[in-house]
């Protein structure tokens, strides 16, 4: 029998991963290229279609191709492939990119939430392998996640689920750029991380990131610093992980799971960041749980997403 | 073909309800006794065992008697029917319910946490009928919940799912009997909510409530007063629906569902209470769902939890 392959895309506002993997996640080919998003949906689809092309290629002889699985951003409408309204993918108000790909590869395509692809990656072949409850909470620009619960994915009602991002902590916390206020992205997102350190730095002249404008800042740049002593550096990171740690708290006492995993580019901060985690967590999580919860970093990083895509494509037929 | 049925019990800390019903949520009979738990669990097992032979009397010749099940206070080991420490239960430690009422009766006997019995309720005969994913929120002098997902009851690795009550909307609120702060119990469960009104009374001499003390304040008396007009005890029923809110908002936002019933002793303050959720959960909630949502109120009362318990008693074979 030959062995079972599919194609997973990982769609992002910058750059397009794909990747050609068998069933246990095994990369046997990956190719990476900028997105072009202001080239409008034709341009991409066309881009993503070259890229089937080659994998087709390198499948034959290799193996059977089962189809396709991409991860994209924005509002998804799971059961027709359609990708509604992302913020980085200007000019997509309703593109039924599923079909498209379909239609131009002979292929059966399924298309994912981005966040939730990156979930089912960690959760197939990643750090919460065997877990059958899980979330991964990716934290960046925008702060998402996506939900395991007994070996599935929960997309909700309307494909909304995991917006952990806009859970407000603070009725009258800081304004969200969503409308509302006091949402953990509000606090951990890159761009209100940095204002936020930049703001805190101000007043700890002893920091040597004082010179760093909030456009310099990065999370790494703050890990670094906080690994080198930085106490300043510690406290902006250890403080962001309070916050996410204080929402997930809320999360396990509502949903009682206990696999999450932290990931994202603000994740590569690292301890400070775990450590805040761990201690919301275990404070503000219900008695019986407190203490024996901790947050685990994402182990696929940027290649969840499309290895995560391909997990449908397997799963169709069992 | 004779009428399936079963023996529904709500075993709480003061009463037992219990009844003999119909698959479709008829009650045949009903019975309510003390639970006179000071006696014991033995002393409790005792009573139900007399509670089901009135009812299997009732059940002969009527239909077909399917067996038994129980919505309990505390943890429940729900797969082995253990009671698990319920607060109100004293001398409960570890206590194998069904195997004991199982043996007594020769039926079959299902043990389920008592919220997720309301929630089951609800969800086959109440207000949420029909819904497949929805939410019992009981607010009173607890605050718990029952959480329904894709038709089934999801209880969470240890059965602990629904906490609503301990999930925290302050790191640094007030102190909650539990060990941690901002729970939302602790502004919102019947003792802290007539103790926050009473203070909040004494800055208000125009109510006529002003003369409560915290121990006479009732929630009933809070909303008798806000329907009569009382301004004060208005604002503070709509600040416990407004943090109640908040916490719903930020479950929608994680799980997408949509369909949320508040009952329990708080839920009666009507009006004030629904106005306050519906404005919380309406600000807080991420943009593309703003404006849509708005609690139910629960529709069986003080019968959700036993009328539930039958639920898994007729599933059983389905």
């Amino acid at each position: 029998m030959s062995t079972e392959l599919a194609i997973g895309i990982d769609l992002g506002g910058t750059a397009v991963k794909a990747c050609l993997a068998t069933a246990s996640g095994v990369i046997l080919q990956e190719i990476q290229q900028p997105t072009r998003a202001s080239g409008g949906p034709e341009q991409v689809i066309t881009l993503l279609t070259s890229m089937i092309a080659t994998f087709e290629e390198t499948a034959r002889g290799t193996g059977d191709l089962r189809g396709i699985g991409v991860g994209a951003p924005g509002s998804i409408v799971h059961e027709e492939g359609r990708v509604i309204s992302p913020p980085n993918l200007p000019d997509w108000h309703d593109v039924p990119l599923g079909p498209a790909l379909q239609e131009k590869s002979g292929m059966i395509v399924f298309v994912e939430n981005d966040a939730n692809a990156a979930a089912l990656g960690e959760a197939h072949f990643g750090a919460s392998k065997d877990a059958p409850n899980s979330m991964l909470v990716t934290i960046g620009t925008g702060v998402g996640s996506g939900i395991i619960l007994d070996r599935k994915l929960w997309r909700g009602e309307h494909g909304f689920a995991g917006e952990i991002g806009h859970v407000s902590i603070d009725a009258e916390g800081p304004a969200c750029n969503c409308g509302s206020r006091g949402c953990l992205e509000a606090y951990v997102g890159a761009a209100y991380l940095t204002e936020r350190a930049a703001a805190f730095l101000r007043h700890h002249p002893e920091s040597p990131l004082t010179a760093y404008s909030k456009d310099e800042l990065t999370p790494k740049i703050l890990a670094d610093s906080a690994r080198n002593g930085d106490r300043a550096s510690y406290e902006i990171l250890y403080e962001a992980g309070l916050k996410t740690g204080l929402v997930l708290a809320g999360i396990v006492n509502i949903l009682d799971i206990t696999t999450i995993l932290i990931g994202g580019g603000i994740a590569a901060a690292g301890k400070p960041l775990f450590d805040g985690i761990d201690t919301s967590l275990n404070t503000y999580v219900i008695a019986p749980l407190r203490g024996k919860l901790s947050a685990q970093p994402a182990r696929l990083g940027n290649k969840a997403g499309m290895l995560g895509a391909t997990v449908p494509v397997f799963s169709q037929h069992t």
